[in-house]
């Protein structure tokens, strides 16, 4: 099979999970035991934490380990909002209309059930890329949080999250500021230490970098009250108690450090250029083509076409793409970013999203190419 | 090494790793795309709730994957204190004073921070076993909920959860019954369709029972209402997103299958009978002796002498050892499950914690004696 539903998630490398191996069955001990200690079974932990914070370029005291994305994103929302309501009675929340599901639906939770939530969603231009002057509009001296994703998952597109920080922080310098960069850590540099300065929390997920799934990351900015979300042990701190997971940080720590190497990968995007290049003659659009996109996603618009029938017959042809996000997939209806972009709801359905990784290559490419020029034409509703 | 310290964290078997490795790096699909469908990825995660189903005796349909029993605790115990908040506007909740630190932590921080949240800890019997009319004493009409574990994790003392849930109904018929069973499940045969009927949730953690790190369940009862813990995807039918895990779910369903072979084991228990006869000589007590308990597990209480330093030299000695949970270790304070037990402070930390395996053979726990009581007897305070 030709993988290219690299957004979705990623292959284990062979090299991550022998970093992974010897934790199962030989170092297998609890970090907070003496054989655990002689084992040094800590240390996959405290790499991971420093390997992730090299990638993103913060301190690794900032990094705490979770089960992944959806964790850290509903530790974030959950937490400050009701640390707002227990200080102020309420709470406002502004969250880009284009989030993942895990800030999208955390958000809806929160102001469905404590009448006490007020949430407003940020819109984005015809490009996906989120309206700063209707951000600007939305937050408020009391706004407690702004989350805006580092990179969008469907489209690529990446937003102005350093600005739309600093407009937070303009107007409420106690607003906090939390970005999913789900899609983004792994494939394009990022710095919290620079540009990314006004971020105080920052989500992440290892699968979607070739790291083994269920192991994933909040950074808390140094210096940023967040309360837990689980209570329990002692482990991290008493930050994110849970029995520490070796094998699963061996696999985040050496992912890591492989994905530090493929960061703002030019023959990715060369790759992607050509693949759409090849594709304009058949009138496809690609949606968030003249923003700032991650260098391995695509995801094309064909007019006129259902493009659950082309993944089907191009995964028939053994091609992995999709129409869009896997969090949201088997529902019907189209995809909430295609949708948040103005494009209307009988033309969504025609979204077909590619996404690369440094696996893959040109003939790879190529060939797709060659499947998908005819099954497209093929599959026109006339 | 000679591994005693199995009640902290066991080995993955190599069965159990050979059916996690095809889903790191060959079958590493996402659950919810096509390519995932294709190569039939879910099947782990349908086995894990199947497999785990049958070593309860629930129905599989009941089993929802969470990252461990901290996650599976934490969300039983908040997500039932919010509703009873919402509902009524407060909140009271009785749990045992011997419970693992991800139900006691949970219960503290709900009382700190939410004013309207009582918590009243059930007291134990000198044997370690919940005191049944003292509990009684404490449930009220209006108790939202009951969480009693199944078995110490420090003593592998039985409690009587199904007597426990049985008063609690009793006194409130809508009043939930929650056990943490993560010491008990894979040891002892437990059964949710018969004695444990009137248990609403129950909580699990596969590396328990040589599974992975990192996986674990929650047992809802058909029928009975909980609001999710993590918002997301659809994953799970919503009830806990995330990024599915196939890996670890083919780990904790082979782990489940090899545990139904050794439930009750009465070779283990034999051979703790062996070791704690041996020990007798020593001035050792057997703390909880008297009780029903775990097969595998013994918490053994020497006089004038501090166990931390006993731990060590077995160490040097090539011995896994512990003083007691893995998760309050690195604590200097006698375990509170050792003090609630009515031990005093000074003799508490004479606590010596051995818990044994299907893997553990006689010839271990003899060589295991044969090095332990010259040590012991050295190491006697004057």
């Amino acid at each position: 099979m030709i993988y290219l539903d690299n957004n979705s998630t990623t292959r284990v490398l062979p090299d991550i999970l022998d970093a992974m191996l010897p934790y199962f069955s030989t170092a297998f001990f609890n970090t907070t035991t003496l054989a655990g200690a002689l084992y040094d079974v800590a240390r996959p932990l405290s790499e991971a934490r420093e390997r992730v914070a090299e990638l993103i370029d913060c301190s690794a005291e900032e990094i705490i380990l979770t089960s992944g994305a959806t964790e850290s994103n509903n530790w974030v929302l959950q937490s400050i909002a009701r640390h707002s309501l227990r200080q102020t009675g309420k709470c406002h929340l502004v969250v880009s209309a284009i989030e993942h599901p895990s800030v999208l639906q955390v958000a809806s939770y929160l102001a469905e059930t404590e009448g006490r939530v007020e949430v407003d969603l940020a819109p984005v231009s015809c490009e996906g890329v989120i309206d700063l002057a209707a951000l600007r509009d939305l937050i408020r001296p009391d706004t407690a949080l702004v989350s805006v994703m580092l990179a969008n998952n469907e489209t690529g597109v990446i937003q102005p999250v350093a600005e739309a920080a600093a407009l937070a922080k303009e107007i409420n310098q106690d607003c906090l500021v939390h970005s999913d960069a789900t899609q983004a850590v792994g494939k394009i540099t990022l710095s919290l230490n620079d540009n990314l300065r006004d971020v105080d929390f920052l989500s992440l997920s290892g699968h979607k970098f070739h790291g083994p799934k269920g192991i994933g990351a909040l950074f808390i900015r140094s210096g940023v009250d967040l309360a837990p979300y689980l209570y329990g042990g002692g482990q991290q701190g008493g930050a994110r108690p849970g029995t520490e997971n070796p094998a699963l940080a061996a696999g985040i720590a050496k992912a890591a450090e492989i994905a530090t190497m493929h960061l703002d990968d030019r023959r990715l995007e060369s790759l992607r250029s050509s693949l759409e290049a090849a594709l304009c003659a058949l009138g496809v659009t690609v949606l968030g083509g003249g923003a700032r996109r991650l260098p391995n996603t695509s995801l094309l618009l064909f007019e006129d076409l259902d493009s659950e029938m082309l993944i089907h017959r191009l995964a028939e042809a053994d091609f992995a793409t999709s129409s869009g996000s896997a969090c949201t997939s088997g529902s019907d209806s189209p995809s909430h970013v295609v949708l948040a972009m103005g494009i209307n709801y009988s033309s969504a359905s025609g979204a077909l999203r590619i996404s690369l990784s440094h696996e893959t290559t040109q003939n790879e490419v190529s060939e797709f190419i060659d499947v998908l020029k005819p099954l497209a034409q093929s599959l026109k509703k006339p």
